[in-house]
């Protein structure tokens, strides 16, 4: 035996979480077993809560405690204009610019054929389903990436011929880019000069 | 608002663990989201239960579930051996080469002036006292740091008084390693400390 059983049962927990080897889950092991009581409970607490209580909304699909989001919710934004993104952590980037005022809606993925992920596995339905109500622009904010583009370039097939409006984010980001590690300048001018496809 | 709530305060909670910033944080996150319910069940649990039983044990002051941990229960082990290390990881990358068959005595670091951690933040009284008992040698085994250095220094100018012999883990280069790429400290010290063959 190495370590005590809840040691190396912690550290075999830590160590299935992505990006986690066996080397950092020791660290954050014993880092764990020096931390005040409190920190470990409010962690413990944090993750449990985070995994029961969230749930997508159902409308733009992106991470929320309440049938609808706070953002669908939020009476003063455009609902003519819907950015589709890939993940919620896109709406978190876009919304950090502070200047688009319209709605989100989370893909949770991009087309990947390669992956077997087809639009089956994306929440495309639901933005089909949207496209009911009038709207004038559907922004596709997808990363400049081999699947980001495929899957721009089927949105932007699926929607135009329900006679709205399709657009890109410009390539002012850097090609093989995340959005999500782009910086709010560059996401800006981005946004600014986005183009029809 | 970027995240929900409870999304939030788990990124939160999760930023303040060593080696784990704002972006990874928010990755991890996100990957919680998308766990099983059992999986991120069983994480939190491993978190508070390894930090509520686990205790240092009352002689060598290894982590352990119990007052004695399963190491000085052993009796097959050698009690007139004792391996310092400064942490309880070390005891775990000592025992893998399952040669060593003594006691440990953990440290819980090491001496570090600049840092302000003098022998009262470290378990050397207890050390100290289990030396009352016959012992024949402390093996120090920190690393070969200016903080592991000094520590077995201080440790060996404490012990030997008391007519146990201090000896500390050969330096040299690493087995397998390729001279090229030593570094001039280890070469300096594997050329000083030759064996006749």
């Amino acid at each position: 035996m190495l370590f005590a059983k809840p040691l190396a049962e912690l550290i075999s927990q830590l160590e299935r979480l992505p990006g986690v080897g066996p080397k950092s889950a020791q660290r954050l092991a014993f880092h764990v077993l020096r931390m005040p009581n409190d920190d470990v409970r409010r962690l413990s607490t944090a993750l449990t809560h985070a995994r029961d209580s969230l749930r997508f909304c159902d409308v733009c699909q992106n991470v929320s405690e309440l049938e609808l989001c706070e953002l669908c919710q939020d009476p003063s934004r455009n609902t003519h204009v819907i950015c589709v993104v890939a993940e919620p952590r896109d709406v978190a980037a876009i919304e950090r610019i502070k200047e688009f005022k319209g709605r989100y809606h989370v893909l949770h993925g991009l087309l990947s054929p390669m992956d077997g992920v087809g639009p089956e596995n994306l929440k495309v339905r639901e933005l089909l389903e949207r496209l009911r109500e009038p709207v004038e622009e559907v922004i596709v904010a997808t990363n400049p990436t081999i699947e980001g583009d495929t899957t721009a370039l089927y949105l932007a097939k699926l929607i135009r011929p329900l006679d709205v409006k399709v657009t890109r984010l410009a390539h002012g980001m850097p090609v093989g880019g995340e959005l999500d590690y782009a910086d709010s300048a560059t996401l800006l001018s981005a946004l600014e000069y986005r183009r029809e496809l």
